[in-house]
């Protein structure tokens, strides 16, 4: 049977052509079909892989230009079932889709963290423009429908898709532009591996008052030279001042020193989940 | 002559509550009037501190249940020129605004930080009623007059100024829910100052490739038994993985196991920033 794998639609998104490219990837490892399911938020994706709707998801967890996918850490944080099994790093080139040529443009339309992505360029070529945001850059070019003198970011992908011209290619601040997806499942579920995993992430919240109690947490890693490649911090929504924290170490947990690690590490933390172990990938693997 | 205090506006928005009871403060204190000026961004109202056209701003720069303003971080960062002065803390209590009853809603608009912060509610009260993000909470009220089936997510204050009629008092999801703002000026501006500063706030950059270089720098702080009271990661924009770090501490920059940690941060950190010095207020303190 059939595989299914949820992600962020409709068709068009960064979120399906990152599915898209995990699929291709199955398909050429000799694991079978993947079927694409879309979801109208990244919220209803990862729950679809939660409560079993879907066996995979594939969600957008770091842009390097705008940060953490917040809803995506507090999701995973807030389901407690389901684990990373695989990371996808695609490069993210936006265009300026549009029926009219740039300088005709009116409004544009787009997801805020593309707008965000585009600030930049924007104010210089196309000042006092007014921006608006969308669910999906999909859902952006949708409203040129009804505003023709409107413009759209999104891929050229999708500009291929909804047969939009393109009126600027390439309109992200930064050239090396790039987000980080995650594949999860549940945790029964076996994800077949062809390279060893690299990376494991965790989270884990500390007793409140306790000053020092995060340098003493992060001490863990240093003591036992295993490094870390990125910290984030996220509410704990109870109060403001009280933190979560999302971290990614460079190692395998089935590594004896991780193992040792997580050990000390549960004795320091107030509540500790492990997301698991995974390997990354580029999409100039497939 | 008075002083110009800028925020996020129109009027109705939380920014401007926030500039509303700081110009209050000023008053009480026998300093004189503060006239708000209203910007359409975050971004543009930090640039109009930044250039001198106001000699204040007001920007939120976190909230209990979503987090860090990020747009607010990596201005601050990028603009290189400006000082915190005040940080004030607001209860952000959300309502529902239609001139129908929440039953007969067909769409929700609001800005995404206030609908994230309302998402279980809605999901529980008005399942399947599609979400539609705005610039504001003031501008989703606006959006009312051309479609009177929908609901906006805002202030009660913006209620009464906008005389919209509440179908649901308080959708936000943790009863808790505040945000804190910043006022920052040019660092040559002299800001009044009734309590003692209590908090200082600082972002650096690491070279990259420097394992534990985090760890270390964090230690700084630990060490000299100075409490951070929130630490937060921000891209560099340059490369995915690569970080810059935004700490609060609960010291004054005056002291002198301040001023000597941060000596030893400069020489583990590529860049440091020092935003300065400053004492928080609550709602209830005016």
């Amino acid at each position: 049977m059939a595989i299914t794998l949820a992600h962020l639609g409709p068709q068009g998104t960064y979120a399906e052509a990152a599915a898209s490219l995990c699929a291709q990837w199955w398909y050429q490892q000799g694991l079978g079909s993947l079927v694409l399911k879309p979801y109208p938020s990244i919220a209803q994706t990862l729950q679809a892989a939660a409560s079993g709707e879907a066996e995979l998801a594939i969600i957008p967890v770091e842009n390097s230009t705008e940060g953490s996918v917040t809803v995506t850490l507090d999701t995973l944080w807030k389901v407690d079932l389901l684990r990373v099994r695989q990371a996808w790093v695609l490069p993210i080139s936006h265009s300026l889709l549009s029926r009219v040529s740039a300088g005709d443009i009116e409004v544009i339309y787009s997801h805020p963290q593309a707008l965000a992505q585009c600030q930049q360029q924007i104010e210089a070529r196309l000042p006092h423009v007014p921006q608006v945001p969308t669910n999906s850059t999909a859902e952006a070019i949708q409203r040129l429908d009804e505003h023709p003198a409107a413009g759209a970011i999104a891929s050229r992908r999708a500009a291929e898709l909804y047969q939009m011209p393109i009126a600027i290619e390439q309109i992200n601040d930064y050239p090396d532009n790039c987000t980080r997806f995650w594949v999860v499942s549940q945790p029964r579920r076996i994800y077949p591996r062809t390279k060893p995993c690299s990376h494991t992430s965790l989270a884990f919240s500390l007793s409140a008052n306790q000053p020092g109690a995060l340098v003493k947490a992060l001490n863990i890693f240093a003591e036992r030279t295993i490094n870390l490649s990125r910290i984030e911090s996220r509410p704990t929504k109870r109060s403001l001042g009280e933190y979560l924290f999302f971290l990614d170490v460079e190692a395998n947990a089935d590594e004896e020193a991780v193992q040792d690690a997580l050990q000390a590490l549960g004795e320091v933390t107030e509540t500790l989940k492990l997301f698991g172990s995974y390997s990354i990938w580029l999409a100039s693997e497939v």
